[in-house]
């Protein structure tokens, strides 16, 4: 791995994908790296860092290429604009700016250009978003899809170390499933997310696609139970062959995940004919949702940039 | 509650539906009750009783009304014979005789009066099979069953005490999702399971149904995410209206095995139009596995049976 000049600030270091990102950082050649939290972290030592607060002055100041954010919504809402203006390019795990037009929402395996089309922020997608994508951009390139849908199975981490806490701590026979999301009358917030951001990704717009999304008591690692039918017939076999060669995209027959924890790859498998239609799939995924589903989809989207069309000082 | 007269044999009653088999007998008003389990555990005490081995001639005596089976497959295919051979009623929990031609798969709400066609075996569905057709069953009356599919969320107290312990001793990080059901090529034997006895019970053969069957952390409590579309129209509230008001149906907004623990309906919410076709809906559902998904689902089928046409000596 080369070391990479460019200086890089994380963004909510503290929290679950925060550090998680630091600890991919190096190993994808990041060496000169500074760590921002809120006023209540700062000064507190993290591995080799001092924590420095995240203030908008700090933020826009100019010392640094790419700023990878892993805070909560308002929290980038408030603070994105700043690092922005300080010339940075953000990438930005929060829900703020996905759907925003004119800014790029990227898993670089899917719609890795348009990444370079940013104008100061990339939005990184929704953890779930994610895996998904990265397995039916192939089956639609072969196949055409005419309609998906989803049944989730999310891990703790992915509510954050407040919730992991809840488990540890929580005595084993009260672990439940949490249907705790925000809801909007008829779905969760996590379902409409689910959709409009794999419609965008894919651009798709009109892509007819269903979630169910539901929290399981597993620390790390999401899987999804996926359906989903396609314009060309596609055997499974074929399907299979197509996800096998797919970027980011391992076989393996029984996906979980504790399989997926600590790799990089999403793992799909049970790939099978639906047969309760002509020209219908089901399969099953499994992905670490704090490294492909959010530190390393940033990063990964973060070298995609800096490489290709340097961005600030750099 | 009437005491019934009726003289009830529990075999396999040192496992988690035998225990629960115990709990909700004399509340059903069963007050002969004699336990019965293999010559591993015979002359332990289980609460009031003293376990009884279950031999050939032990359940072939005569002298017991109604046996409630819930061995393993293997176990049930050589016992339940003699037990009918001696006069009995058999319900049985086991997969051995669930397809049998000539045998009832019963679940009384949905298709009770095939109970009093037995000849000496009714057989008590797959854990997952009897919340899905209590709420498939009603829907099919009102708008007719086009297609469905299911995502399970299946708790590891269906996999029996074993499962159970592991999971209390397992440390909380290593949890993962089980995919380890038999594996026949294409699909689990639980997914057949799933598919073939709700066809049979709700006596529609050719019913397009998928499932992909998923186990989860949790020790009680059976989800399912699932799919249905209708031929009629079919509007979200009134599903719901018919759902709330069907047998042991309630209606929950957001059902979790948390909640159904402990009580006998099964709960159903998440009832959502699905956009992605003409006539769908998406709904979540969630059960007591140890209770209406088996213990007490065999209990109603004895009732049912004994009240309406007494068998053996009774």
């Amino acid at each position: 791995m080369t070391a990479r000049r460019h200086r890089v600030g994380v963004v909510g270091a503290t929290g679950a994908v925060g550090s998680v990102t630091l600890g991919l950082l190096r190993a994808h050649g990041f060496e000169d790296v500074r760590v921002f939290a809120s006023a209540r972290s700062a000064g507190r030592r993290l591995g080799a860092w001092t924590v420095e607060e995240a203030t908008p002055e700090a933020l826009a100041r100019g010392d640094v290429d790419v700023f990878l954010f892993s805070v909560g919504t308002s929290a980038s809402r408030a603070l994105v604009p700043h690092a922005v203006a300080g010339g940075a390019l953000v990438v930005d795990k929060s829900s703020a700016y996905r759907l925003e037009p004119g800014v790029p929402l990227v898993v670089p395996e899917v719609n890795g250009a348009r990444a370079l089309e940013h104008d100061g922020i990339v939005a990184n997608p929704n953890c779930c978003t994610i895996p998904l994508t990265c397995v039916l951009k192939p089956l639609h390139d072969e196949a055409g899809l005419v309609r998906v849908r989803v049944a989730t199975y999310q891990s703790m981490s992915g509510a954050g170390a407040k919730s992991m806490e809840r488990l540890r701590t929580e005595p084993q026979e009260d672990h439940d499933l949490l249907l705790e999301w925000e809801f909007d009358g008829e779905e969760f917030d996590e379902e409409s997310k689910l959709r409009d951001e794999t419609r965008k990704i894919l651009e798709l717009p009109g892509l007819p696609i269903q979630a169910t999304c539901v929290r399981v008591p597993v620390m790390v690692g999401h899987a999804e139970a996926v359906w989903v039918e396609t314009e060309d017939e596609l055997p499974p076999a074929r399907a299979r062959e197509i996800l096998a060669r797919a970027p980011s995209v391992r076989y393996e027959e029984f996906p979980s995940p504790g399989k997926a924890r600590g790799i990089d790859d999403v793992l799909v498998g049970r790939i099978r004919r639906d047969p309760t239609v002509d020209r219908g799939l089901a399969l099953f995924l499994a992905c670490d949702n704090l490294r492909k589903g959010a530190a390393l989809n940033a990063i990964q989207i973060a070298k995609l940039v800096l490489d290709r069309a340097p961005v600030g000082a750099a």
